[in-house]
């Protein structure tokens, strides 16, 4: 016999994490909902047709694709190669995002829908990453997305959203960074080179890994001359408030059309005074986010500076995602929440509730036939007032009980033995502070377990 | 352009589906967790060679597998038949049903479980079916089960879980069938050939789609003499209530241990006392359920007679599920929730409540600059109280924000034009009777949305 075990990559959830996380999607789909957005849920398997050439040629390698059924062995003789054969034997593949699939829906039904069209969608992606300290095979992707509208008013309320999420969640000292790819637009066009622009932004989106004199060389390997990196250097030093750093924006990139644009946008953004904010959204001129597709504002999410686990969301505007599937002239823009950083974050900071923490509350030992009933009848009554409660599933030593009320962190025994059963009384234990009373059995509906 | 599609036999579920969804899982999560069960999350992939063999050779054939990544060309060449080749390159596979991945579980964290482990899972599975009315290749499965414990008490607590939830969700005239293997077993023991227990257990399963007379021919053709079909003829002409039934069994049955054992523990379940019922369950001598692992009680419910839905769940008792895995001894016994059925029933009884059916409550409209900053401030109110509410992403003509409201089942427009500005109240449109009311601006959070 083989000692069982899982695919590297992948997890178990015990009951103790599964609330624990339920109690963060919770929170996320409740604030979604209160915004207006509406939940979405597509296949686990799409097409690969549909997701190959989505997401650059690594992603290609690392989308996960499921075995077609049936006879494959003559198709799988044809293939010259690994590649080839996989897309012989393979019509199917795994989730790799939830924006795709999204797309995807948006045109098969661009019809029935109403657009602007709000959705929000958690659903697990798989990815064939090499697993390590915390990047799996399996994990859930959270997010929320408008498609159909320039509105900036969808930029403000996306901002809220974080900052509503974050806030309920207890995660004092989150920030929230805004950029917009029209001023990374414009510097590439400051400098004389917009067909450098995504070259430009990889660079800079390696800033908090490789520091200024790495972006600095790395910039100069692209082809960008030491004058150009002498802007951005200036670019990426812009420092203050968020107004100071417009201002400064506006000046080192007057005369590109598009800088304005992008400045102007930010400003409305942040200064339209239709967003309020417990933590204000931030200026980071240095925030690029490496995804290609995005074109408008650009925003990241990052945990408490205290438990240096970096971003916990991020997301922006794109234009034309649709187009890919045949429909163009979709403008979008979305986020998205980090599940398994926020977990972390909010386990190290011992931010969840306990109410997030527990299962059963109360156990009735079972003591004997006679107070069997009793328990069985006590135990209905706290269930229909919405307390969680089990009766012990055999008769065995008070001890044997007891244990397995501590191992299942149940907080609250209840003991009916001969003395309680002749008196109708129960005794109540708890089994934190180890205190024991004894209550009428009519009064346990207003125990305050 | 192709136009994109999803694989046969998968599903998008666009809000309004995924809310009603939302309202049943909700529905069936709470009673678990009253009842003492706690939530576990397997991955979507587990090791083949943990599936392969646990649902017989047919089961075999309708596991997905997930093609390994990286080199797998050579390997491949290697193969003589698709079946071979499909286990020389593929290593993981898709979940196919709940049950194992949980036996897999429970012998993996066998040193850290409190026994007896009472756990829910809610997960979608995958089978490579062919794709039918009603029959999908990723659905959601949705299961209780008590593993490490032989008592009885389990089986009413299930039985009341099915009772509890089919009452919450308003399903009048559902019914919980009850049976038990060991019934079966002592029939086979009574006619004397215990070997073919489960030939006529196949052959009873069959009853309500081949009728009497088929299933007197299967069991011929599966070697019973026409004396042993007269037994089981008698044995399935059983009637009248509860007591009735158990006394018939009692007479028909005499003689054999295993039977009197199955009558004892099915008498109990119904008649202890313990078990409170809104439908109490029925016994059913002809219940027989497929799946030949179980050993004990077996369960199905039944959608209302109305529906023509049939089955709506089942579940029963079975030994050593975990020793498959090398943890022999214990023994489970669980239920198990048609989710898809559920929703089918549900939408044709329109039993679903309002609440269920509905995304945002409130839309403001957008009309001017002035009236902009004025409706955000409300709608936050609005949100701060719980109310899904939304301003419109754009200035445009009120008709067309009138048409997005209804298009999206909006049930209040809100607006805020120049009177209502200059006045500081409120036009309040209600959609569905086309009433219209202006209120003070402060008295929007005391509006009965």
């Amino acid at each position: 016999m083989i000692k069982p075990s899982i695919p590297k990559g992948t997890r178990d959830f015990g009951p103790a994490v599964v609330k624990k996380r339920q109690y963060i999607f919770q929170t996320i789909r409740e604030t979604f909902e209160l915004f207006g957005f509406q939940p979405l849920e597509t296949p686990a398997m799409e097409n690969l047709s549909t997701l190959t050439g989505k997401y650059g040629e690594e992603g290609d390698k690392l989308i996960f694709k499921i075995l077609d059924n049936g006879e494959i062995l003559g198709r799988a003789q044809q293939a010259k190669d690994s590649r080839e054969l996989a897309t012989l034997i393979c019509e199917k593949a795994l989730r790799y995002d939830l924006t795709i699939p999204f797309a995807r829906y948006v045109v098969m039904n661009q019809h029935e829908l109403a657009l602007p069209f709000k959705r929000y969608q958690m659903q697990p992606v798989w990815r064939a990453d090499r697993p390590q300290k915390g990047r799996y095979r399996e994990f859930y992707q959270c997010d929320a997305d408008v498609v159909g509208s320039n509105s900036l008013l969808n930029e403000v309320e996306l901002l809220m959203i974080y900052d509503r999420v974050f806030t309920k969640l207890g995660m004092q000292g989150y920030e929230v960074r805004v950029n917009n790819r029209k001023i990374l637009s414009g510097l590439a066009e400051k400098i004389g080179k917009p067909e450098l622009l995504m070259d430009i932004t990889i660079a800079i989106d390696k800033l908090d890994k490789i520091g200024e004199a790495g972006v600095n060389e790395e910039l100069l390997n692209r082809g960008l001359s030491q004058q150009d990196v002498d802007i951005i250097n200036n670019f990426l030093r812009i420092e203050g408030n968020n107004t100071e750093k417009l201002q400064q924006l506006q000046t080192l990139l007057q005369g590109s059309t598009v800088a304005q644009k992008g400045i102007e946008e930010l400003s409305f953004v942040l200064n339209s005074g239709l967003g309020r904010f417990q933590e204000a959204p931030i200026v980071d001129v240095t925030l690029a986010r490496g995804l290609n597709y995005y074109t408008g504002m650009i925003v990241e999410a990052k945990a408490p500076a205290a438990v240096k686990m970096g971003s916990i969301g991020g997301g922006g505007r794109y234009d034309d995602l649709t187009g890919l599937f045949g429909l163009p002239g979709l403008s979008g823009v979305g986020i998205s929440f980090g599940v398994d950083r926020i977990y972390d974050v909010l386990e190290e900071l011992q931010l969840f509730p306990s109410t997030a923490q527990q299962g059963t509350k109360v156990l009735f030992l079972n003591l004997g036939e006679q107070a069997l009933p009793v328990a069985f009848n006590h135990v209905m009554q706290l269930r229909d007032k919405g307390i969680a409660a089990e009766v012990f599933h055999e008769q065995a030593k008070m001890d044997k009980q007891m244990k397995y009320a501590d191992k299942r962190g149940i907080p609250y025994v209840v003991i009916i033995g001969e003395s309680e059963l002749q008196e109708n009384m129960l005794s109540i234990k708890n089994l934190q502070t180890g205190e024991q009373q004894k209550i009428a059995a009519g009064e346990l509906l207003g125990f305050a377990f």
